[in-house]
Formats: C-alpha cells, sequence, structure tokens
C-alpha cells in the first residue's frame, strides 16, 4: 500500500501535500527483517503502472526481494494518514477499494515457486479480511508452507472495519490459524477470529485463552501478544507477553514519551520476534528483541522500522538512555 | 478528484511527497467561473470521509456553492500526475476505479432542486464515460434543463481508456448531446462519439462536421474547438475556432512559451466560453475570451484557472506581455 | 490578521519561509464553531487586495459566512510568530498598525443587517484596544445586538501592549462590557478593565470578583474563566471555572504534554463555550465541552481549532487517551 | 524591506507558506556591489524588533556594514509578490503603510558621520516618494555629500502609487535631482518627475531629453537608461544606453529567455553601474558591465544581484552561452 | 557519489537545504541501463558508513545490483551543485579528496569474479583521473575483461581539474583505451589523452582524429562523440556522430529548449549507446537511440536517466511534442 | 564545519534532503557570545570555494567578526546529523578527512596580530585531536594569549574517535592546558587527556581531580563540568558545578522535556559560562547564566545558540515557564 500522511501534525483539511511512503502489515514486516539483515521477499500484487512499480523499487531499496510481486488489477491500494498528538488521535482513511491485492484470486501466485526455498512464511489477518480472493490465496501458501515444513505465523489481527466481502472473520480465519507454529493474538482477537474466551475459572485471562487456542490448534506452540498503555496520542507504553505452552514470560515495559510514528508498532514487533526466535535460544530473549523493536519503531518516520539489530540490542537490554552517538 | 502531484519535475519513481489539489472536468469550469464572479455551483458525490469534506472545501474557498454535493460510495476519485518538460510529456495516472462518483446511480442527485435558479447546466463527456449510473444521472440532468430552458453545454471530449462499463460512447453520447445548446467538439470527438465524419466535397473539414452535426442536433446552436500545437511538452500554442451556423470564426494563436501547468486547459477555455457568452455581445469575443483564458490557465498550477476578468482582458484584446504589476 | 509563522522551531534568525494561517480571536472563534457545524458570519474589514481576498477565501473555505466582510483601508493586519519548546516561550511580533481593521469607523459597518437573523453576537477586547473606531464600531454592534435581544459574549481579554490610541481600557471597556449576557474573564482582566478586584473578606477571589461584576452589570449572566499551568511551553495543563450566579463550577484538569501549537487556546475555550451553552442543558457539560475543545486546540497548528464535536466529546467525557482509529 | 513571495509560480490565493528575502532598492545596490567586492554599507531605519534585526543580519551576512542603521518605529515595510509566467504578470503588494523607514525624520540620520569616509552615494526615487520625512531625510544626505565632493547618484524612478503624502513628485525631485552626478533616467521619469520632454525638433528623443537635463542640472554628468522588451513575463530582453554629454552610448541586447526572477534587475543594473565607473576606464564598458549584470541579475531568486565579477566578465564580452563551470 | 543540490536556482550563498541524489558517470550508467530493463551492476567502493549504505539502497532501488561494492575508506566522495539558468552556468564543487573510492587500491575489487558472467564493461575516464589506485583498478578490470572477451566502453573524457595524483592523462590513459572496443571522445579528448590531433589535410577533422585512434588502437571499433550547442544554460541542443570504419553517422539536432537538469547528459548517452548497440542492428539507430537518451535526461532531476525504452522511442524517431499522457 | 542534517527525524536512508547549518566547537562558541552583544571573532580556515564563502557568510550574519579566517586547503568539513527521539540516538557521521582547518600548518595563522586586542581566547580538545598541525597552530595560540595576558579557556572534551594523526591526546594536550586559565573538563576527560583519576581517599572524586590539576596546572583556576542526564533521546535533565580552587559550585538542574536539537549544548555551555565570567561579579551567577543558557540550546535547531541575554537570565533565575510573549 502506499501511505500517504499529511506533514507534520496537519489534519487533512489543511494539508496541500503529502508524504509518501510504502507500508502494509507484511510489507513492513519484511523491511524490518532485512534491515536485520534476514533475507525476506514480499510477495503481493501490485498494479501494473509507475505506483506500482514505485512501490517496488522502495522494497528493493530496503533489499527486499521483490522478485514474486504479480502486477495487474485496476489500483495500488491506499491509505491517507493524519498523525495526532496528545488528546487527539491519529487518523486513517483506507482505500482500498478495487485495489489489485484485493483483485487476487487464488492461483495467481504460484506458492510451490515462491515458498521452495524459504524457511518461514508470515502473514496477517489484515489479508484475509480484505476479499475471498486474497484469503483463498492466503490458505494456499499456509497449505504450500505446511507441507514444505516451513515454520508459519500469522498476526492474527481483527479489524472490524474490513471483512466486508460477505464473509465473517470467524468463518474463515481457523482453517487459516490451524496452519499457524506461532501467531500473535490479543484476547479480544481470540474472541472475534476464533470464538475462544477466557474461562472464568482461570485466573490469568491470556493464559486460560492460550490453553484453549493450544489444545484446538495443535500446530501453534507460541501465541504472544503486546500489551499497549496509551497515556495520550504522543506517549505510550508498551510490553510483550508469550505463552509458549508452558510458561507466561513478559518483558518490561517502555516508556515511549515522545512518539514520532506510531504506525507499523504491531509490524516491528513481528519482525524483531521473527528474529529473535531465529537468532536467540530461548523465548525470552526474542520476546525482549520484539518489544524493543517496536519501540524503536516509534521514533521511526514511515510505517517500516528502518533500524539495525545493532540499535535495537541495547534498549532489549534496558538502555533507553539515547545518547549521542558520535 | 484529488489530484497528487510530484513536485517540480519529479517522476512517480522519485517523490518522496505529492501535491494536493483539487480537480476534475467540470469542478475546473465552475472554480474559473467563480474566479470570474459568475456564481456557480458543483453537482458530484464525494464519499462521506475527510478527503470529501477537504475536497468540498476546496470548493468553496473558491466561491463555488457546495449545497447539491451528495456523499456516500467507496472512495475519492485520485489522479496522479508528473509533470514532463520538453520532449518528456506529462504523465497521468487515474485512479477512479470504485469512486463515490463512478457509483452515482440515478435518482440520487434531485435535479428538478438543484437546476431550479440555474441558468446554465454544463456536462462534460468524461461523466457519461465513468459508469453506467453517471451517464444516466447526465441524462436526467439534461432533460431537467431542456425543460426548465436552461442553456445546456458540453465538452464532450473522447477518451478511450474510459469508457469500460460495457457501453460504446456512440451508444450513449448522441442522447445527451441532443439536450446541448451548444458543445465543444474537434473532428476527432465528433468521428468517434456522433459517427460524423467531414465529407471529402467540403473543402474545411471542421464546418463540415459542423453543419453535419447542427442538422442531426437541431438544439445546437454552436460548435467550437480548440487547436493546439504542441511544440513540446514545455511549449504549445493555442488557437480557437467556433461555428455557429453561420460563419467560422478564428481567434489568434497565443504562444505559451514556458508552460507551468497544461492540465485543464480545456476547462479554463469552456469557462471563458460560457463568461464569454453570458458577457459580449458576438461570439467572437466570447470565443476570444476563452482562448485568452485558457492561455492563462498555462501559468497557474493544479487544475483550475484561478484568474480574473480583468486578467483576462488584456491578455485577450493581444497584450501578453506580461509586465510586472506594482 | 494573517499569520506568518516560522516553520519547526526556528527563531525569526533562522527562518527563510514562513506558514500562513489566517486568525484572529473572533475568526477563530467563527472558524471552530463553523467545525462543530454552527453556523456562523465573520464580521470584520480587509484590504481591497490579493491578501484580503486570502483571508475571506479562508474563511469561506472552513464554512465561515464572509458576507459581511467589507473593504478598504490600509493593509491587512499581520502577526509574526516563532514557536518556542521547553523554556523558550513562544514570541509574537505584531504588526497591525494602519491595518484595514484598526481603520474601521463608525457606520461602515451596517450591524442592524448583519445582524437581523442572528442569535449569538461574540466580540473580544482586542477590538476596542485596537482603534477609537473599532471601538465605537463594537459598541454599536452590542446595542444593536442588545436592541434585537440576542445573546452577546465577550472575551474582554486585556493586553497591555494594545490601547495605544489614546484612551485606556477602563475607560472604554464597562460600557461595552454592559451588553453583554456572557464574558470570559481572569481576576487580571476584571481589575484592569473593570477595576474590580477580590474582596478581601471573601474567601474564593474569582467568585467575589464575579459578584460584584453581577451587581454593576446586570445583563451578565455568567462570568467564566480557565487557568493555564505552565509546566514549560510544551506541556500546559488547563482547566475551566464558571460562575453563573449561583455556584462556581469547575472542570477537570487536561495535561497537554506536547503542545502542537499553543495560540488560540482561549478562543477553542469561547467557541466551545457558545457550542456547549447552545447544545447542552447545563453549564457543567458547556464548561466542560469548552475545555476539551480547546485542550484538543493545543494539537492543531494554526489559530483556529479544526476538530469535530465527535472528536471532542470523548475528551469531555475524559478520554484523552488518543487511541489511533482506523 | 522584507519580500514575501509565493512558491515557484503559485497565486496569492493558493499559498501557504512564503518565501523570505530582503531587500528594497539601495539595499540591493548595497548587497550587489559587495558581491563585487566595493566595501558598501546600508543606511535606514528598521524596527526595533527582531523582524529587523533579521533584516539587519541578512545585510551583514552579505558584507554590507550595517553600522549606520537606526532603529524605531511601528514596523518593517513588507512587500508581497506572486511569480508570473508567460502572459500573466508577476503582481506586488506593496505593504508600507506606517513603517519605519517611512516614518523617517530629518536629523534621526547623522549624514556627517555616515558619510564622512565615503566616496559615493547612491539614492533611489523611491524614498522621497515614501513620506516627507524621508525626502527631507534624503536630502540632508544629498547636500552633505555634494559639501564632502562625494559622488551622488540616484535611479529617480518614478512610480505613481506612492507619492501619496501630499506632495508630488516635481515638487519634491527637482532639489534633489540637483544633487546628483549621475542619474538613471527613462523619458518617462524626466517628464513625470522634472517636466522635461523630448523636443520635436531632434531625432533622437533621449538625447533630446539628457541635453535639456544636463542644461538645468550642471552637476549631472551621465544620464543612463536601461530599454526592457517584454515578449512575455518569461521571456525579456534588456539594453541600455548612455547620454555623457558627448555621445550617446548603446549596449547589445541580453535576451532572458528563461527569467528566474526580474524584480531587482534596475537595482542591479545601478549596481553594476557603479562598479563599472569605479572600475573601467570609459564608460562604454562600464554600461557593458551594469547591462551584463543586470541580465544575470534574472537568473537569481531574492531581490539582489548575488553574482561576482568574475561571473559578470564574460557576460559582458559576450558570452552568454552559460556552460557548466566544473 | 553523492550529489548535493541547491533547491531551485538557488546559489550555495543562498541555500538552508540540499536536496540529495547519488551519481558518479558510471553508476549514471548502470542506473540508465537498469532502466531500459538491462540486467546491470554498479561496481564501486563506499564507506563503510550510514552514507554508504544509502548510497547502495538507492542503486538497489533503481534495479542496480549492488553485490560487488566494497566497503572502506574515509569518507563518500561528494559534490555540490547549484543549477543556472540562462546566461548563469550551473556550478559544481566536487568534494572528493580522500574518498572511499580514490582509496580503492589494486586487488581490492576482484574482477574474476565480478566480470565472470558480464557481457559489458564500462569505464569513465574520471575513475583514472581520480587517483593512481583508481586507474590501477581499473586497468585491472579492463585486462580480465579482455581475457574474458566481454565488451569494453569507455567514456575517455578529459577533465583538467583532475588528475592531480601525478600522472598525467596521456601517461595513464593510452594503456587503458587500447583495451576498450568502443570509445566516446571528442576531437579535444583526443588531443588531450591521446595526443593525436586532425591532420590538416583531411577535411572532416573528428573522421581524421577517429582513423588514426583506430589505427593506433587496433581493438577500437566504434567511436562516438556529442555535440552540444549551449544557447544558454536553459537552452542546449544535442547531436551525436560515430566513426564505425566506415561511415561517419549523423543524428538529427535535439533542442532541448528548458532543461531541467543538464548533469549526466552524457552517461545518459552512453547508457542509450550501450543499449542502442545490444539491441538495433544498423549503428544508425544505436547512435539516434543514444541522442535521444540524453535529450530526454536534460528533463529528469538528478544525474540518472530515469527514463524508459518506451519513452525514448519516439523521441529517437522525431517526435518530441511532449503531448500529455491519459 | 558545515552540517547536514535529515529533516525531523528521518533516518539517513529516508532523506531525500538535507538542512544545512554551520557549527563546530568554537564557532558555536563565538555565534553565541556575539547574540549576548560580545564582539566576537572566529579563527579557522576554510576551503576558497563557495562552500567555505557560505560559512564565512553565516558567521558574519551572527555578527562574529571573520576577518582572521585564512583560505585553501583541499575542502570544508563536514558532518552529517540524523536526530533520534525517545530510545532511538541522534546519530553523527563526521566527514573531516583532509578538510581545510585539518590540513592547517603552524604559522598559517598570525597569532599576534589576531589577538593583538582580544581579551579573551578559547579552545576546545577537537582542534588538537584533529591533527598534528591544528594541534600546533592551537599551541602557538595559546602562547600567544599567555603573552598578552589574555584570559584562556578550553573545552577539553576526549573523543576518542578523533586522535588518528598518530598522537595520542596525553601527549599533546597537557602543553596546551597548562595555557589555560579556566577548563571544561569531566572526571572522565581528565583521565583521558591528563592521566589524572579521583583518589580513592577523597569523598568527591570530581574535587578530587580537580584539586590534582590545580596542583599540576597552575594557571588553571577554575574547572567546570556539566552533568547531562538523559532520561532518553527526547528528555535530558542539565545541571553545572564548578571548582574555583576553594569550594565546589552547583546549579540547579534544568529539565529539558522536548529536546529540539541537543548538538552544541557543551558549546552553548561555554559560551554562556564566558559571558557569566565577563558580567557578573561571582562564579554561581556565571555558572547559573552557563547552564540556563546551555538548557535554552536544547530548543534551538541548529548547532549554534542563538538565544539572548534577556532570554537566558529568567531561565537562570528559575523561571522556566515558556509563557508566551506577545
Amino acid at each position: 500500500m502506499m501511505r500517504l500522511s499529511t506533514p507534520g501534525f496537519a489534519r487533512f483539511s489543511q494539508a496541500t501535500n503529502l508524504n509518501i511512503t510504502y507500508g502494509g502489515g507484511e510489507a513492513n514486516v519484511a523491511i524490518s527483517l532485512a534491515c536485520f539483515n534476514i533475507p525476506t521477499a514480499h510477495v503481493t500484487r501490485f498494479p501494473a503502472n509507475d505506483l506500482g512499480q514505485a512501490a517496488t523499487a522502495l522494497l528493493r531499496q530496503h533489499q527486499v526481494v521483490t522478485d514474486h510481486i504479480i502486477y495487474g488489477g485496476d489500483r495500488l491500494g491506499l491509505y491517507f494518514l493524519e498523525t495526532g498528538a496528545v488528546a487527539r488521535a491519529s487518523k486513517v482513511v483506507y482505500d482500498r477499494a478495487s485495489s489489485a491485492f484485493a483483485q487476487l484470486e487464488p492461483g495467481m501466485l504460484n506458492w510451490e515457486e515462491i515458498l521452495k526455498n524459504a524457511r518461514w512464511f508470515h502473514w496477517t489477518g489484515i489479508t484475509p479480511a480484505i476479499s475471498a480472493g486474497a484469503a483463498q490465496s492466503c490458505l494456499e501458501a499456509v497449505r504450500v508452507a505446511n507441507r514444505l515444513r516451513i515454520t508459519v505465523s500469522a498476526d492474527i489481527n481483527y479489524r472490524k472495519n474490513l471483512w466486508q466481502y460477505g464473509k465473517k472473520a470467524h468463518e474463515v480465519m481457523p482453517e487459516l490459524v490451524a496452519g499457524c507454529d506461532i501467531i500473535v493474538s490479543s484476547i479480544g482477537d481470540a474472541s472475534d477470529i476464533l470464538q475462544i474466551k477466557p474461562l472464568k475459572e482461570e485466573t490469568e485471562p491470556f493464559v486460560s485463552v492460550c490453553r484453549q487456542i493450544l489444545r484446538q490448534y495443535p500446530r501453534i506452540k507460541k501465541i504472544v501478544n503486546t500489551k499497549r498503555g496509551s497515556v495520550n496520542a504522543s506517549h505510550n507504553t508498551l510490553s510483550g507477553m508469550m505463552w509458549n505452552g508452558q510458561e507466561l514470560l513478559h518483558t518490561p515495559t517502555h516508556d515511549m514519551t515522545h512518539i514520532v510514528d506510531r504506525i507499523g508498532g504491531g509490524d516491528a514487533f513481528m519482525a524483531g520476534l521473527i528474529y529473535g526466535l531465529l537468532t536467540y535460544q530461548d523465548d525470552q530473549q526474542a520476546l525482549d528483541f520484539a518489544v524493543a523493536a517496536s519501540a524503536l519503531k516509534h521514533t521511526i518516520e514511515g510505517d517500516a522500522n528502518l533500524v539495525t539489530v545493532a540499535e535495537v540490542e541495547p534498549v532489549m537490554r534496558g538502555d533507553s538512555s539515547g545518547r549521542l552517538k558520535r
């Protein structure tokens, strides 16, 4: 997607120009992983016009492999962003109707070919929410990935304003989730998407939900979640938790006192988690890295978390002092 | 429509921000007429979101009445523009799929109410090319206008990349054109839209076409056209001609040696023509005003011709010296 | 007035360009009310030049009726703004000498005509401070409004750097204040303008002042005030209070931790108060709305509070979390 | 004066920010001479505020001595500029009412002290047109300069929109012109200001006027003038002529095909002339340098001609090829 | 190299910000060829810092392979550009001292590996002029290319301000030129670099020089050259010629009437020539393509010619009308 | 040095333009003192090109005397800055190799002449770290200053990434420090540069270090230091301390909650200290002024502290409320 954001804190009604970046859940994860030096490809469908090419070029600039992108369809999905401050929330106007990606149909993407050398496949809950075709293509991918024994992760992420093509999330998602090894899910997502709610008899609701999910979806090994505290639009806090089937891990809470750009925080977390699980021996470190990466994202303009491992590691270890580097 | 243009001469692949203006054929005509102090309303459909409101606000800023705009549908039509120079043409990427305007349906606009105090109704060939609903709504308007004895003008303007909803221009347009008093049409437009071609036995092909049109469409009184010479993308020439049933009028050729923004030249011509016909006694002056107005448009950034009558008149009278006004 | 502000935090000595917005006390109130969908007209005098027209166009863009603006005089009043941070205060250089508005003379504005369909008239203490003519025109308006039984409000707002035309505030203002139903006044304003000071025997000084004002100015029904805490230039707090003749109402304190633009906070409060008093049943809600509106203003660039009722209401009800709206 | 210009070719009604430069006739001459490495001081009155200081700093940046500037008065004179193209003229909105300079009074500037080490004093016809005080201060300066045998030059430059303080140009100017050694004057200026018109019996009207001027104003030795051809606002031509009492000198015509900024062309000519007369042996070279300098000015953004002698000389010698310098 | 250019036509002394692009002769050729869909790699040395990475990312964005770039050395070479107009030339300040590329040493680049799958190697005369190490590395490459029977081309391009490391061009270049199949050389370059001058007895000096070169350097098959006419800095003309050992080919002259950015015109020509020779059957078409590509470059901001084959071809065939593409 | 900083919070990889300011330790001190109305000259070496001239012009704009600057050498030293936020540190890429200043040689600067009317000479530890020539020239200056009984101050400031010309700091600095009256030094600097460490038996380590320094360097009278607390990159705290041979003075801690630009904080402190020691009777006030000045620097864009004495004084006295100044 192309993101068009008003400069500074200008409202839509004030803007006479818009800043361009490119984003979207999976693209953000791909770019962030590429910044961590993990070879990554982004798979999507762009229109066969100058905007589709510009989107491709931006991914390539950030060292994301773009060989599997296909071209066609009516238009590039867009979203418009106005950045809030203090008590005024940021505002997003999605403009995805008739996008090339929404017009994706099963069979268009040759997942066997795409995934043949991959070791990880990640998708988000946005994709199956966009259109029936996108959902089916995603399911194709998950099935191929499962067959090829590639790790599958998903940020299942329920957004009620999406899901307008006639299916409900809980009709579509369970089959997709069943193919995952790792999911990001809040208690609310689990309820909306998987129709699983905390049992009253369990003291820790997140663990209650996780236990049920692991029971129903045996491929899933880890369920992770972030907890965002919103002091106001300019100041948030963030921590993470993970249920790995045995214990509930927590991270310290990061204090993001002067947010530059909050969009993509979840994708930065996911990229951090994938990096962490690929790199560290234990889940705690992976989770700590993921939350530190997401905290840093809030200081970066644009959707994607353009930070390096060398920048995340000190924050992960508790040094958030931000001292000048000469 | 929102226009998003790259700054300066940047290509789409280079731009990191885009300038916003709002335009579209009929809106451009409305704004230009408002700048000539002719009270004007713009009738369209915008989405019920912040972008639709911003588009409305911009029209209002230019003193266009926005009371008849209706709100709904998926999205605001957009177009992306990259400005060329010399041998490099400007490039437009339209992004109109699923726009609120394309989703216009007959009956949505209450033309009786809208037109009850009007003295002129103008439409362009873009509208019926966008969708069946837009074409039908346009036809409703033309019929009401005819009934109310309001002057109807149209820039019939054939663009082959439009007309993708299953009908061809020549199936839809004749009925609409039949309700017009004045049309802008080139020889090519007449052929593509009205299937009328110059007769070989007539020496002046434009006159040949005009005679046939006037015969077949008895309501039409005047047919006008502009002739653009393209030295290159930075330097064009422009003249106009009119067949008023009796004689073929010509204007001097304007030399636009350092084009600032070429988009909307035709709409500026149309607005000038409407102003001229409402204001001057004879067709020649009206036509001269229209071409001078269009020539000035090429010096204005954005789609709409933000010039005053006091600025057009000297150019119309042959003073293109552009001497500094202190 | 045109406001010319340095970009970002640039000092006047650093700026190579200036951002334009249009503002001024009453205009800010009018624009904010228009954003709350209250039909509003702004009455002023602009010079008959391109700047006066641009100022008019901006008001119109924000749906403020501009039909009563008159044109003439030497120049458009300006002010220059440099935005501070932390311990560095923002700085304003006023440039109002010989402005079209300062040159306003009694009789120029036809208040009978202007106010004939109005239900509310609002003025600020800036107007009578500018020039004798402006003061007299304001008095004309108040008298007509009183005769037509239109509610009159004023932000009496004492600024000692103004009042340079030979009269003192306390010579001019009492007659104007006598025509008001509602005023905004601090204890300091009451002393400087109305020469009313808290009585030592009363425990709550604001109430002491209010009681005396209500006694001396029997038309006044409500006196409101805001209390601003200045942690530093980037972080302020704000609360409001109202004496309605019976009780002293207070609002919660809003914490504006990352101020975007502090100018116009008082005007935003006033617009919120007018909206609130026109909309809500009780004074407490009106006051709460006003303070919430003003708090949000601090997140908006420019003088005018471009927020909607739907945005103010959650803040008024205590939700300042600023969570992203997708 | 502060110049506030719209970016690119934006109209006043389109601009959301303005570029700042500082200019004004005499300041432009001073800056240009400083760029030619001629030590130069600018003498004026600025307001004692941040804008006055910023104006001073800009002069200092360009190596103009600012020690004689005095501070006081209401405001900094401004002008607003919108840049035209092709048939659309550039437009200037002056905003000088109540400026610190217009409020200059005789005696405020200590001309004895200021001029004690000077060898040249230059003034323009704008100064005596602004206010009686400015005219008188200028006369003081001319008298001191004459006493100290300093060369005096003037661009007498008649602008009918000025001269609004009750005196006419021909009442004020002759006394000032009488103190000059060199003046820039067109035939029109001579008529408007000195009431001298070409005699019909003389074939070359400029020479006719010059002969009369030299007769009536015996101190004057040289009268120079430029001739501007305006193909359109983007393309002008320029040549110069000088009557030195003996012969009429002409320069080649410079073709300024892609004007960047036309403002200050006359001041650049004047600075070039002063440099030329101080540097070259013969009048022809001085005049050629002046016109070449002015031609180059049209390629420089802002009022002042920021070019060096090394850049003017090739143009003066006929090389206008503008070949890239690596 | 990073190019830092002043915005618009600002002089260095006026700029408060600089636009970044990346360029340099060979990089420009590589980017242009990638835009023509010719797979291309750029081989250079960048510093191991954020600027070196940003330069790499930009190449990658334009689909240039960056796998062979090595990292190290003191700094990224820069150049500063101020864009001229009309009689004012553009000005370049090179800032290459101690650049990573100048510090290139023989052996650092593994040319065997780099060139193993290549079919064309291109270098420019800038490289051997920068430092002895760069010259030697270039020679290594040429030798490997010769051994691998890869076509070698060079723009031999003499710049006298370079060559400051103790060797003269004619001491270093002949050995390099001897390994070329195709060179770009003017008569002046041939004299400065190869010490070959036109023989007086031959009527066409370029042919005279070419004949001698082909005799002395038997590997060379084609010598090409461009002829630039400089009306002024805003308006140039361009044509090309080629001696292919048999005949002297000429192209039409392209008229670049409104130059946007003249830098990189030679590199665009070279890229066009390589594309043309790889694609077309006859030399004339290749040459025509090269000149058309170069003409288009003058409309593109930045060093590199971001145009497609589909854009060059009409210009090559004589259509320079630049008509709007909708 | 020219500073090239990415706009807003953009990373190097995102920036398409860079903001220019000029800075560097001693220049920053000079500009700040000039803003305090202390006549100041900056002595350095710039290249003899347009960038060197632009750097000079900027100093002159800020009223710094530039008469002693010499011109020559390869290039202007640069540094690139990316501004961090919260946990992301700001990042500096120095680009000083082969700078005109690094190429300074003893004897180039005529210190006798430069210092003949000076009353204070200030240098920083950056200078001797850059090159042997710079170190020697600095030593020349210190010796002349000592002979002329001019106060000498230094911010001895150890940066380990510098010092790459073959000498270590502790080999070069002691001789320079021996000529100082006042130094800024942390405990770490004292250890790295002077090889003096706190004695364990003394309770206050800074005092322990100071006592030893004063014993070894008898000319030194005062040692000052600042203590920066880094909540994160957006929020720092700052206090100062001074050992004047008798007592250890402390200042209150300033809370810089919304940092605009942290670079140059130490130079602002130094300028404040010099101003304070020249102006106030007691060391405590001088120190308080210095820390208040440095706190304000964090609100100013660019390296130099563009604030006035009138702005520092209230902060120094504890008023950091930053209330709007109208």
